[in-house]
């Protein structure tokens, strides 16, 4: 995953080796914004690999692989700079991690005002394969989730990995096998709409649902409660996706062989018409507004 | 300058084609912030173009071609929808005449507190040539200017164009004859100091310095103050750049025959060691210290 060198640090623009000939590009942006994602008790460093590791999570979601990135800061001039130098340190960290290179960026003082501090980056990365889009998913075929999911608040705003290796291996199969995807990041209920073509819906597995230790710590053994972390906490940067019914065995028996210490399970199918709102005993409408598929 | 539009909109990444082959590619960011660089009195259509123009400006610098582009929006929750509409519309209209595609982007809503507007864009490009770096500067070598430098604030926050065509013109001469170049946008004073090699100074012909009408204007036929206006007023997003002795009258011929309408001036050359500070008759050293070299 090691990458040549850019040019062009203290340029006009990072100039950037363009080695993978016929490939698709992907470019990608997302901030991390404290006050907003991340507050005083979180550490620097694990605000600044917050923000390589979730624009990754995009690429990963597309099956890529990232290449370089561009950093714009906007912040009050009484940030720290140990404070700032430490960001650096979990940026870079996160970068030599993921083989990312840090090609350069702008600084900008921020308005006088309140406090403020905004990383944006732009990630670009590359794509042999045809990229996993969100579109694509067909009556019939079976979701996919990686991981567990909810109870994030617990441990895994910070500590999540991009699932990049699992996204090329999603993104090696034909798009007719593996056929939609994305990474779970404002909550499943809410993410798996983009996947649902118009005129389908999700029929869940319920007693599948892969809700992690956190959010049956959360819940204190109430599953109804569990399943709502896992469906809208948000924040898990784990991937669903959609298989073709007819290469749903064969695409298992694969994953297991090739990531075993990464869980997969099927947690429902997609199905023409039906219902707007999943039916499941005991769910509030109001109360689980986040499950408004 | 037509491309491919790209996939991937409301995805998680946009997906670009990558067709330039071997080219190397160059990813620049800029910001805008509202009641930074803009307030009010400015159109939010004025403010959008502005987003993408100053960033097209950075790739001209490096003789490149501009390709796509993805635009993070932090923004407060009472911007007005029919401010962020002209906003658009003014980004996309400056994309449609620089052949940029905005293939994607981010939206966050800022911390409460003071009202916020910060839009950040990511643009890449690509160079098929050798780019022009900041660095190669040698002893002897013209410095040019394009167009007339200062008084900006009258006219020119807003209302330039990026010297795209320029510098795809510059980059395509060989490194040893065009050798050094960069966008004005802090004030000639500042920015020139990068194209200068260390133990070496600008020796400018004072007389030459394309002083722009505003900055006439604003100086009420002062000299002094006209030229301090030219150096350190920034916002010119003219290209400076450094060429070889031996090639200086061909360049400044082929120049005028390619780009009649654009005036380039030789404002001086490069000369090893000597005086920190430029003499110039009449410059107090405090006054005007942007213009330390």
């Amino acid at each position: 995953m090691a990458h040549p060198a850019p040019r062009g640090i203290g340029d006009d623009c990072a100039v950037l080796p363009n080695e993978h000939g016929a490939a698709q590009r992907l470019v990608t942006t997302d901030s991390v914004i404290f006050s907003k994602h991340f507050d005083a008790s979180v550490s620097p460093q694990d605000a600044g690999a917050k923000l390589i590791k979730r624009n990754a999570s995009d690429i990963a979601a597309m099956g890529g692989v990232p290449s370089d990135a561009v950093l714009s800061l906007v912040m009050s001039r009484d940030v720290e700079l140990a404070w700032l130098k430490d960001f650096y340190a979990g940026m870079a960290q996160a970068c030599d991690a993921l083989g990312i290179e840090l090609a350069g960026g702008d600084l900008a003082s921020a308005p006088s005002g309140s406090p403020l501090f905004i990383a944006t980056l732009a990630l670009t990365g590359f794509c042999d394969e045809a990229p996993l889009l969100r579109t694509g998913a067909e009556a019939g075929d079976a979701i996919f989730v990686t991981g567990s999911l909810g109870g994030t608040i617990l441990n895994k705003h910070f500590a999540f990995e991009p699932r990049l290796g699992e996204g090329r291996f999603l993104a090696s199969f034909p798009r007719e096998k593996v056929r939609a995807c994305m990474d779970i990041t404002d909550g499943l209920a809410k993410d798996l709409k983009a996947l649902i073509p118009a005129g389908m819906h999700a029929e869940f597995d319920w007693a599948s649902i892969p809700v992690s230790e956190a959010a049956q710590k959360l819940s204190g053994g109430n599953r109804e409660l569990a399943l709502k972390h896992a469906f809208c906490d948000g924040e898990d940067y784990e991937l669903v996706f959609c298989v073709a019914p007819d290469f749903e065995a064969d695409f298992t028996a694969l994953w297991r062989e090739r990531f075993p210490q990464t869980p997969l399970t099927r947690i429902g199918r997609i199905v023409s018409g039906g219902a707007p709102f999943p039916q499941f005993d005991g769910f509030g409408y109001e109360h689980f507004s986040c499950l408004r598929l």
